[in-house]
């Protein structure tokens, strides 16, 4: 249902592309173009709320943000933004909203390809006392995420993957 | 009944502060933090929604963005988002989401003091052929922003002012 909606909403365009990495790729996916359409982000939010099991969601700033926010009102689990490194503002706090001792938190991301994005994430909440055993994604590229992030003990969840695309 | 609720949430305290700016104040504002909790998150977005009159709505990266897509699901209209300048990314598109020509869109933010911020997304979305009469804020500091948009045709709404708060 989901995958149909991506590839009419334009979201997962299907052809010849160079990505920014310089690998061809038969699909190209821009799942931030189409979840400005409240329709598909409410398809999105309602697909990965199924798949929260903590009390509280983090994504990374900014690409999983709508995503979050839209579980998050689904769900009613509040939620934080990690920021990306910024070494203009050193001093600044690393995320927004509040993580507690101990306390289980899911991470929340458009699409997963290395999983360096999940990881970054998932390493400042556990540097701030925070426990990350899984993370949802939307789109999983199948390029190494779900077997690192495994070793650093955290389950990937998909919507979609990559081999279903091919 | 939203103000009350934001003093509660924290996000609003009352003392001696000294702001970023040097400034002294007698009262703090931290939206952000509050917004990460759906409930009050949901009472800001109810009561920017019934303030939006375009078909679309934008925010600047990153504090409005959650508020954005509150208001996004609850009224059904698509959103922008315009990201920060950044020029380790000098040719990445401005903005995330559709702009058309003569498209009029209303700007979402959380805190207006002098304006800068949204007067900066309005001419992004100016440029890019939108059209902007109309800016919504959670909180307006009442520190020239509403004079300075009103220059440039903007007309400034907020939910609550600093005159409000002292």
């Amino acid at each position: 249902m989901l995958k149909e909606d991506l590839i009419n909403s334009g979201a997962i365009k299907f052809g010849d592309f160079v990505l920014t990495s310089g690998k061809r790729s038969g699909y190209y996916i821009d799942i931030k173009s189409a979840y400005t359409d409240p329709k598909i982000l409410d398809e999105i939010g309602l697909e990965i709320s199924g798949m929260v099991k903590s009390g509280k969601i983090a994504g990374m700033e900014l690409g999983s943000v709508p995503i979050l926010v839209s579980v998050s009102i689904k769900t009613k689990r509040p939620f934080v933004i990690i920021r990306k490194d910024d070494l203009k503002h050193g001093t600044r706090k690393r995320y927004i909203g509040s993580i507690n001792l101990n306390e289980e938190i899911d991470i929340i991301d458009d699409v997963a390809t290395t999983g360096g994005s999940i990881m970054k994430a998932a390493e400042i909440i556990r540097n701030n006392g925070g426990i990350v055993k899984r993370a949802i994604c939307v789109v999983d590229r199948e390029e190494g995420a779900a077997e690192m992030l495994k070793e650093n003990n955290i389950e990937l969840y998909s919507i979609i993957k990559a081999s279903e695309l091919r």
